[in-house]
């Protein structure tokens, strides 16, 4: 399989965590976000939404949007699995992913950040508040879902622990201060140190 | 079941397109986001991210994010069939749905919107390029994979269709230019007319 990457995307960074707890072969083929190839004729052919990550299967198939591959993942390579058996539990898992996914991470990307420095005028700072605000409204809710000390849900490694650590990730990259979410620092502290994590980090 | 509903909230109304798909028994527990009922210590106390929709089972649990609810409906209560059978199928439908739930949607919905205008004193005209900017984007992308004429994907009603739609309605709203989307027009016109979108309609 290969994987149309670029180490800095939160998404990507999911899924290369997922194929690694998976343990599947894959390699990375290099989109450069800042020279906005993911924009350009060549992947758009690949991807019409012009977003990472997309994944290229054996077959040639192509398969778009993070969370459908995560999904893809799930039912095609079952084990590990990053999804509990009970379906209210599963509902759970899936909050959680969505809370960050749709929630936090849209808001906060590349392609959005660059919006309101170029269109909208703003400043670095401005941008930063606007950062801060919605990560700190989106995590002070995870903080109260989680369940920790080493999981989101539970005592198994799940999706939303994959969705976690990337924004995680980020969140320190734009200097969040995470004192206030003590539970969501263990939690990506103990993952973080897990080899399929290591592997995948930016 | 009880579903913690806003009636213009286009992540609510795919709930209530799916629970209308799926036949089953639902009461809708209005709440106000003009108000920022969302928001107070009653409404949080059952979904801390302060979001609708929310689904109350009849056992008193509570399944919160719209994504999460719809594939939790599609998991207990498999008919009729919202997702494919075949998992490169369903990938895609999934990619269909999540280019909107987490590529357009959490771009423009009511919190974001009211930033724009508060926080940042934007001016409505700016708001509304903000929006069509992003959905622009976003529909560009759609029309070249979905399918149609009918649906989004193949020739039965999907989970895509069910994103769709509350997209469309919230795209006229806010007076998007249509005329390039023949496809998500006809699409969209097509499920519109459907008994369960009409009842689930705001």
């Amino acid at each position: 399989m290969e994987l149309f990457d670029y180490i800095r995307s939160s998404a990507a960074f999911r899924v290369r965590i997922a194929l690694n707890l998976k343990k599947l072969d894959w390699e990375t083929v290099p989109v450069d976000l800042l020279q906005a190839e993911q924009r350009g004729e060549a992947y758009r052919a690949l991807n019409p939404q012009g977003l990472v990550p997309a994944l290229r299967l054996d077959s040639g198939e192509i398969i778009t949007q993070s969370l459908a591959i995560l999904e893809w993942l799930e039912e095609c390579h079952p084990e590990p699995a990053l999804l509990p058996a009970d379906a209210l539990a599963r509902a759970r898992v899936r909050s959680l992913m969505y809370a960050v996914a749709c929630d936090i991470h849209p808001l906060n990307n590349l392609r959005v950040l660059k919006y309101l420095i170029g269109e909208l005028g703003h400043s670095e700072e401005e941008k930063l508040a606007w950062y801060h605000h919605w990560l700190g409204l989106g995590f002070a809710a995870l903080e109260q879902q989680v369940q920790g000390p080493r999981y989101c849900h539970g005592d198994a490694l799940s999706l939303a622990d994959v969705c976690l650590v990337p924004q995680m990730f980020n969140a320190r990259r734009f200097e969040l201060d995470l004192a206030p979410y003590p539970r969501l620092v263990a939690i990506s502290q103990h993952l973080e140190s897990l080899d399929a994590f290591v592997r995948a980090a930016p």
